[in-house]
């Protein structure tokens, strides 16, 4: 679980995703060696700050987001939120600026409007994330920023045995999107990659709970293919993974973005669920973690 | 009507067209003997469940969405809105799971959350959609999924005697879309057109009333190019079709996707206006259906 | 300032931008000739009522949309917004329809809907625009339309000595964009170009007043690529020229739509501020578009 708190710890809100990619690459680029094949990498301008991993001859792709919510800096001492926190009065939040390092206590106003506080001011537009602190416990995994740095590290578990696929980091998943349409063309236009599976963390609700499986979600805001999700709840069955259906009315991820787009993905969520979602206290059960990581590695074999 | 009231009685909500796809394979495949002129028929994986014919050297394309609205069962008796269902208390849903056929009731909570009530419990994910009751009056026709199992059956009827031209069945039209854009890009990269008629339904309101004629759409939330409706107009008057404006600020349809679309579409929504629009009580003038099919027809000819 | 006023008073509302597309393909093919560099013209079906101009090797694009806000008549009286305009009651309101040239009178039921008062009836779906008053005073110009017949007048100006880039004349901006996808398509695919400056103009807030420089947004409802934004600051503060940094959690622009778009383009909002946004007396300082054009000038050397 080393490698999970690093991805947590990485600064990295949505707009500003560089130093997760830095980090990524840093990590493929040793690690590819002991990969049971090595993938080709692409990064630079033209994806701005995503990046793909090509394994073989791939039919489907793993989308992991690499950006986090958090808070950009306004005016006085306002703060705009990125994405959609959800955290409590004296949340420590850090990041830095032209003066240095940060290291801030969050309050809101009567009218439920963010502001910091701290010793000076601090430059407009600089993000602020959360303090990370990681608890790694006998049952559970505590941090901020499990959604979702917990979907890059089933993406990276995956890819240590991978034969066949992409694996795709994307940027501003918390924030509107942004990048996945040109990520799904290039993959789509080189390698008529139209399946992907969206490597993200879910909720703990009323149907699903800590403990009974990896959730694979039948709808959210969105309403993927039918056949398609039956095809991979299928394959869970097949493979005798713990596995929970999820149905919701609410939430999103890269998948609206595929669904949208003008590329013919199928796409369906299938993911951990937490609790106490865009906290500095996201919480997921270790068995939901392994059932995940066993899913996906199945679901690239056989789908 | 017989064809009518079958597209009707398609069970193809949002994420499930698969059944209306095979339905209207089916019946082109057979029919299209009759017609003056033998289609291009295209479908399969790369176009998801939808189905596009092309007609001689096509330079107009008709767009007609496949799905419907209806509900997806959630936990426990819980339902979720697929699009947006409009029904009384005491609707009858239909559909099928792994226990077999269903035929429940719909009720609400005191914070109007939809439920269904039914002998047992209901498999997660099973999406359910409203008892079709078809009615073929003198003037009217009364039914669920006019909406827009009518637009289908214009197209079908404007391809009996087409020449030139596309015609679109698309998916997710009622839940957030995501197939316009794909089969956007294949006709206009394919064939270069650009012009579309969106067959769907409209609303009778204070300004476009039963039997008064088809509805051109001068707006709905999105606003299609002027000139484009211009001539629209112009075709209807020249030819003598009994038509209706519309102007509306809110309804969207394929055209919107049309509109954000990376590809130079001019899209106007033409169609018949229907009372109850969303329940299970759709009611068009038969007149307006007439001339709905009469301006196509038109249309088809001289944009 | 004349070329400012006469774009001002083009009636070019959003989806009906035909007009403004005249009078700037009039304009350029005068204009052109005085031009240090001149540029090749894109136009036609292809682009809709959009414009594209290409100078040398570009590497950049401005972005500046063509339509503006307004109002579509309805059923009786009624009226619709086009876009967000925001006037008072009393407003004067001009147009055309069948019957001839219209000035009416703006004004608001109970219910705060908006309709129109005037000696007889005008057609269904004409579109009515403020009746622009343009004061050209020391400090600030006020006018109706400001927004953004501006960022049209610091294209044209920046295209006086630009040597390479684009520039591109959008159409929809103000209710709901539609051009900018294929906008982008075809400037990416053509020339590679996938960096943007939206020329358009902010809100005088809490945190940007007239007078102190361009501003430069680091965010508004949408977040750009940091590391683009930082550039942009960087060449400002390089050049010397007098900028205020915005970051906002609400609005929009062209910008919304390069975002989303299955290209992969880094933007930027850099505009002047304005008071009284999108009521018929937006005001700007002059210092303001005096900066405007000097970064945009740079900005295209430099980036």
């Amino acid at each position: 679980m080393k490698l999970l708190k690093q991805l947590c710890e990485v600064h990295a809100p949505s707009g500003n995703e560089g130093p997760m990619k830095d980090f990524l690459l840093r990590y493929i680029q040793k690690e590819k060696k002991k990969w049971k094949n090595a993938p080709e990498i692409f990064h630079g301008d033209e994806f701005q700050d995503c990046i793909i991993l090509k394994f073989g001859k791939p039919r489907t792709a793993i989308f992991a987001h690499m950006d986090s919510i958090g808070f950009t800096v306004r005016y006085q001492n306002q703060l705009l939120p990125i994405g959609s926190p959800d955290p409590e009065v004296g949340t420590i939040l850090v990041g830095h600026d032209s003066k240095g390092l940060i290291e801030c206590t969050l309050d809101f106003d009567r009218d439920n409007h963010a502001f910091y506080k701290f010793g000076r001011t601090i430059d407009r537009g600089t993000e602020l994330t959360y303090k990370v602190n990681f608890r790694n416990g006998k049952q559970f995994i505590e941090s901020a920023y499990l959604d979702d740095r917990l979907g890059i590290y089933n993406a990276l578990r995956v890819a240590e045995t991978l034969k066949d696929g992409v694996i795709v980091f994307s940027c501003w998943e918390e924030h509107g999107g942004g990048a996945v349409p040109y990520l799904a063309k290039f993959i789509y236009e080189n390698w008529k990659v139209r399946q992907a599976l969206i490597s993200d963390i879910t909720w703990v609700s009323d149907g699903v709970e800590h403990g009974k499986g990896v959730a694979i979600s039948m709808r959210d805001r969105n309403i993927p293919r039918r056949s398609f999700v039956n095809k991979i709840i299928a394959i869970a069955k097949k493979r005798k993974v713990r596995f929970q259906l999820e149905v919701e009315g609410m939430g999103s991820s890269d998948g609206r973005e595929l669904q949208t787009s003008p590329y013919p993905f199928d796409w369906c969520f299938v993911g951990a669920p937490e609790q106490y979602a865009h906290t500095p206290h996201e919480k997921v059960h270790k068995d939901d973690i392994d059932a995940m990581i066993e899913l996906y590695q199945w679901l690239m074999k056989d789908l």
